[in-house]
């Protein structure tokens, strides 16, 4: 049903149509893939939690982490060709996110948007899909550095990307650190409602400061609980980023678990940096003061003060409503999550601050 | 099939939970309606187009026009309930915008984004919707701005607007000019792909700018036919802005209906300024060298320089490469389409050149 939209589009091929390819398994040693860090313990599957803690998460956030969001495949190729076989278990089918949002596998070469992969309304397991990103057949060789951007909201299995028979393969560029950093959240952290899965605002972020990150944003469970917490700090972090709360029922729920949170990562990172981020604003909240919003805000910077006033000198505070506040509502689609103007005014104050708490140079992508 | 986004919504209420409400029909003497130059002659129904051109335009092109993008309901009032019952003729169901984008009603309030209401998967002729986008009980009055803008990608019917039963109403502000600008394009200009009605590209351009609009852009059937070009010259316009060119399959067909456009407004209207522009860039051609667009766009410099060379003093040229250029391309959510960055950056490079064109004042809505 997308009758109205006749614009042409890039359309997904049926299975053996484009000759001389090369189909390459993933994982492979010659892919990276970033953002997903148990990916190695869970034996390459595309989840972005570990699979022994599947009995131990709340069942929500388990399932939540079957969608691979923030998760990577790069590499450097002089491939003419570049297509890739997904499966999904699904067909799309969400009110604030389109196909492309949900399910889109993006490319970018050289940092550049070229093309997203989708699932059908057909698609389910067992029924692979094949998408051509381009195919150059007669054109001169160019290296080129290939990001695919895994989906935000559905799980996928990359079942193979094929180049040219005579593709070469080089590593890709390294980040700006070592380590990643780790985002902790909500929908809006998972990605909720960007257009394109490199249009979260921490792939538009990485993208800005040259970053590795780990998306761990779970929608309308965002909630803190301790054995979340634990899980979030196993990861070596250069940085871990809390921007949870509003899946909270209250601030008292908040506030059984957000010192506790912090608590956690510091006793495994005592010195690696934390932002702590307030709720952004939603569209509602000017007119009828949602003192729950405000309430986890204050009792935010009074968890955060008071370690800082403690002597925690790597921690620090962000107020959402400076990454999106009651001035910038056309940043929002459905009252509450960012519309990708959103996540690039998220992503723009994020850099700002993240460069300077991890002494990173800032290219702003604009 | 909403599972995933769990962070809370401004639900559509059940029919008669709001109690205390007035309902008033649309049309009515005390609300506005913009953008649907037919509107009288049409009997009220929220089209685009003439209904006594129904058999003479492209049947596409007609059906689209059932569609009432970039029209707004616009009042002013202290009601402390604003509620909406609308119609939608079938669920939301396209692949790259999703139900906010295709079908909402967007609330602005005093010129802010407030809400929106959307065609339910249950949606069809028949089925109304009520929605609530405040009820403030027991506060204070205060006299509000209101606009509603109409879905980009759905017919609809406001079968009434729900207010208190002690509400004022007053005349919204004027624009700056008292005539609108008109747009004719493809579906870019329709609005493929805001994330909400009050984010086409027009939308936030008439925000910026205090401009009314009326939005002639057909998905797909953005193709210059000479009964449409006589049909847009029938509105007293402010000014034209024709951005279509892609819909034309090559750039010989695009050939034989660009200067009749041009020369179809000329004759009804001498001397109103014309913005003629040239395509967006789209994510591929940088790569693939598209030699279509790029013979479009030279087509239509042509034909545009010719006519100023000739003496028509009232006509410009824009490139669409200046408004969403081959650096900007996370400003598209398909390749093709803009996403609300895309709509940002055109509705900005808009609002420079019109408020030159058209000796406005703009006011970034950042």
């Amino acid at each position: 049903m997308h009758r109205y939209l006749g614009l042409f589009f890039l359309l997904a091929t049926a299975f053996g149509q484009t000759s001389g390819v090369t189909w390459m398994a993933v994982p492979d040693t010659r892919v990276e893939i970033d953002g997903l860090p148990w990916l190695s313990e869970n034996r390459g599957e595309l989840f972005r939690l570990p699979l022994r803690l599947k009995d131990n998460l709340p069942k929500a956030v388990w399932s939540l982490g079957e969608s691979p969001s923030g998760g990577r495949i790069r590499f450097r190729t002089d491939s003419n060709k570049l297509l890739i076989r997904l499966e999904y278990p699904r067909a799309p089918g969400m009110r604030n996110m389109h196909a492309f949002g949900q399910t889109g596998v993006d490319l970018y070469l050289d940092g550049v948007y070229r093309g997203t992969a989708i699932a059908t309304p057909e698609a389910k397991t067992g029924v692979p899909l094949e998408h051509t990103y381009f195919d150059f057949e007669d054109r001169p060789r160019v290296e080129r550095e290939v990001t695919l951007y895994l989906p935000l909201y559905m799980p996928v299995k990359v079942l193979g990307i094929g180049v040219d028979g005579k593709a070469g393969f080089s590593v890709p560029r390294p980040f700006a650190l070592p380590k990643p950093v780790v985002f902790y959240g909500t929908s809006i952290t998972q990605g909720g409602c960007a257009s394109r899965s490199g249009l979260s605002y921490q792939a538009i972020l990485g993208r800005m400061l040259n970053l590795d990150f780990v998306n761990l944003g779970f929608s309308g469970n965002g909630k803190g609980e301790p054995e979340v917490a634990r899980m979030v700090a196993e990861i070596d972090a250069s940085c871990f980023v809390l921007d949870f709360a509003q899946n909270n029922g209250t601030v008292k729920s908040l506030a059984a678990v957000y010192e506790p949170f912090i608590g956690a990562l510091r006793e495994k990172h005592p010195q690696v940096p934390i932002l702590a981020v307030t709720p952004i604003s939603n569209a509602r909240e000017a007119l009828t003061r949602d003192s729950r919003n405000e309430g986890m805000r204050r009792h935010i910077r009074q968890v955060v003060s008071r370690r800082i006033a403690q002597g925690d000198t790597n921690l620090q505070l962000m107020e959402g409503t400076d990454l999106l506040g009651p001035d910038r509502l056309d940043g929002l689609v459905d009252g509450i999550h960012p519309n990708d103007l959103g996540f690039q005014w998220m992503a723009e104050g994020f850099a700002a601050r993240l460069g300077k708490l991890l002494g990173l140079a800032s290219a702003s992508n604009r």
